[in-house]
């Protein structure tokens, strides 16, 4: 194999949770590659899970990172869609295998041989990929998305995991009409997404949270319409029946049961958070109403696409603190403790990569 | 009021699940109203859960059955879709709202005031509802349907509740598209019209049971293309990711985790059935292959009406057992320990109603 370019990112070495400098190349470009210089990258709940090997699955060292914004430096031949000094996102995944059903259908999140951004097997070498938290990405074409001018590049860099994971669903099930009426559940790196995204449908939004803290934010920060206490009884029964969707963004444990009684018959809850534990789900509180619950993992390239040209048109990017990549590993402990309004977004091209904290 | 007309049912009279002969009043007919001799009506477990006060709800004396087929004897003025000596069918309800969304979409089913066809209550005059287990039915004209005259008249009187249960999520949901893969869980009055439906509609259908001994009468009785043991785990394993859409049956307590890895991505599963405890969904389940669960309580009035004119096209009925009233103290206990293959059906006007066992 031809020796690849040098590349400079910031690796978590065992289950610590603990990034540092690591040095490693990236790929030799193939035809149809797309080669990026990153400029931001958004720091996400499941970069955790991975760094600190939770879900069992870490090869390191490994450079994590899937929410990235940067601008193409270099295209291989084979190239169309994409020229140097394009700006561009990358998301969550980098390839899959093109020909199954669910990449037949754009829904390439859902191919079983999905090639993840960050401690992914690439499907031609073998080798493992790694993230966005580096100063280059080499990426095939088809797994790049454009990123409208309009928007702030610090802001849209979440765009590409917590954007998508809630847009996808929403215009897939139909949460996307104006004037139907939305509940959000939590108010994290998701949450605050899908209120901007159904204030943009044109929807009245609901944010539901156990925290009567968070009213505010809701409300005057956000833009959202209602907020519900779950935790409080009488409101939860005042808004029976009011919701056509939810979207459930809470990696806790939560019962589920009082949220779908929050849903008008035939109304659909989202699920996006992955709460260890089963949720439990009564079957007369789906059958009674012909209510559903519907999981969604991200979405596929084209509907990327898609959420950033309708974010481009509406000026919607993510709420973030933009720190350096010598700040990271305090932001990755602030965000195991929620402490983040509400995406944290590392500066990567302005970072002196090889300098640890 | 002035005194309506003059009717002989079985009823149950307090919790025991006993029925015995019962005469009362109709009402008199209002305008659009439809005058019905009742010839067959089916036995649901919806009945024995409400003869015996399950669900705390009883009013008695109690006139159950709620799958009719019967022939038109006088229509009142306004009438305009039936006459006398039609075929018709009433099914689980009688009147709704008609103003609410669910009953302008045609989704009657999920009217907040919905009449149930026994042990509802009027919206107009406050009185209870009778059902089917008697020598005639008045009922309003938007809530009959016609039966299509090609069916054997006793087979069809399950389609009015078992039949329109599972036909109305199939076509919701894309479960009724040929070549389309469906899986039925649970082969009993529900499930035997799934896969009657689906191989209908041109599908593959796969039956799974926790019992090996239903293999036979699942692919040679009922024509399924495929069974599966769901307790074992090489054959659901072996299955995995192979179906397009399942709809589960069951309502004894059963994990669904199993039945979830039988889902392609972005697959559906429809739970028909009622377990008492919660099912338990495990988050993860739904996430990473975009999975949906969804509930259905039954169908709207045109929805009925489509499927009867499916069943007519494609000669399907339920398979029946048709007994006398006299019987159906037996055929009560029988039904609750799933002794019949697989829907008793009452021979009404073939019964003398007067007579007890």
């Amino acid at each position: 194999m031809a020796e690849g370019m040098e590349a400079h990112g910031w690796a978590a070495r065992d289950a610590s949770g603990h990034l540092s400098p690591f040095n490693f190349s990236r790929r030799v470009q193939r035809d149809g590659d797309v080669t990026i210089k990153v400029l931001f990258c958004g720091l996400c709940h499941t970069d955790l899970h991975v760094i600190k090997n939770e879900w069992g699955n870490a090869m390191y060292p490994l450079v994590p990172g899937h929410e990235v914004v940067g601008v193409v430096t270099d295209v291989a031949s084979g190239v169309t869609k994409f020229k140097a000094g394009d700006t561009v996102g990358v998301g969550y995944f980098v390839d899959s295998c093109r020909t199954c059903e669910s990449c037949s259908k754009g829904y390439e999140s859902y191919c079983p041989q999905l090639v993840q951004t960050s401690n992914g097997i690439d499907l031609l070498d073998g080798s493992t990929t790694q993230g966005g938290f580096s100063d280059v990405l080499i990426v095939s074409q088809g797994y790049v998305v454009r990123v409208p001018e309009t928007l702030s590049l610090d802001g849209a860099a979440p765009l590409l995991c917590a954007g998508i994971t809630v847009f996808s669903p929403m215009v897939q099930y139909g949460l996307n009409a104006p004037g139907k009426h939305l509940g959000v559940v939590g108010l994290g790196g998701l949450g605050h997404m899908g209120v901007k995204f159904g204030k943009a449908f044109g929807m009245t939004v609901t944010v539901i949270s156990t925290s009567p803290d968070k009213r505010e934010e809701a409300l005057d920060r956000l833009g959202a319409d209602a907020f519900l206490v779950s935790r409080d009884p009488e409101q939860m029964k005042a808004a029976a029946s009011t919701m056509d969707g939810i979207i459930d963004t809470v990696s806790a444990e939560h019962p589920v049961e009082a949220l779908l009684e929050l849903l008008k018959p035939m109304g659909q809850m989202v699920i996006v958070g992955l709460p260890a534990k089963p949720l439990e789900v009564p079957a007369f509180s789906l059958v009674a109403g012909g209510k559903r619950v519907a999981g969604s993992g991200g979405g596929g390239i084209a509907e990327c696409q898609a959420m950033l040209d309708f974010a481009g048109e509406h000026g919607i990017t993510a709420d973030v603190e933009v720190v350096g990549m010598d700040y990271v590993n305090t932001a990755i402990q602030r965000l195991e403790r929620n402490d983040v309004r509400y995406r944290f977004v590392v500066d990567v091209a302005g970072s002196n990569l090889g300098v640890s904290d």
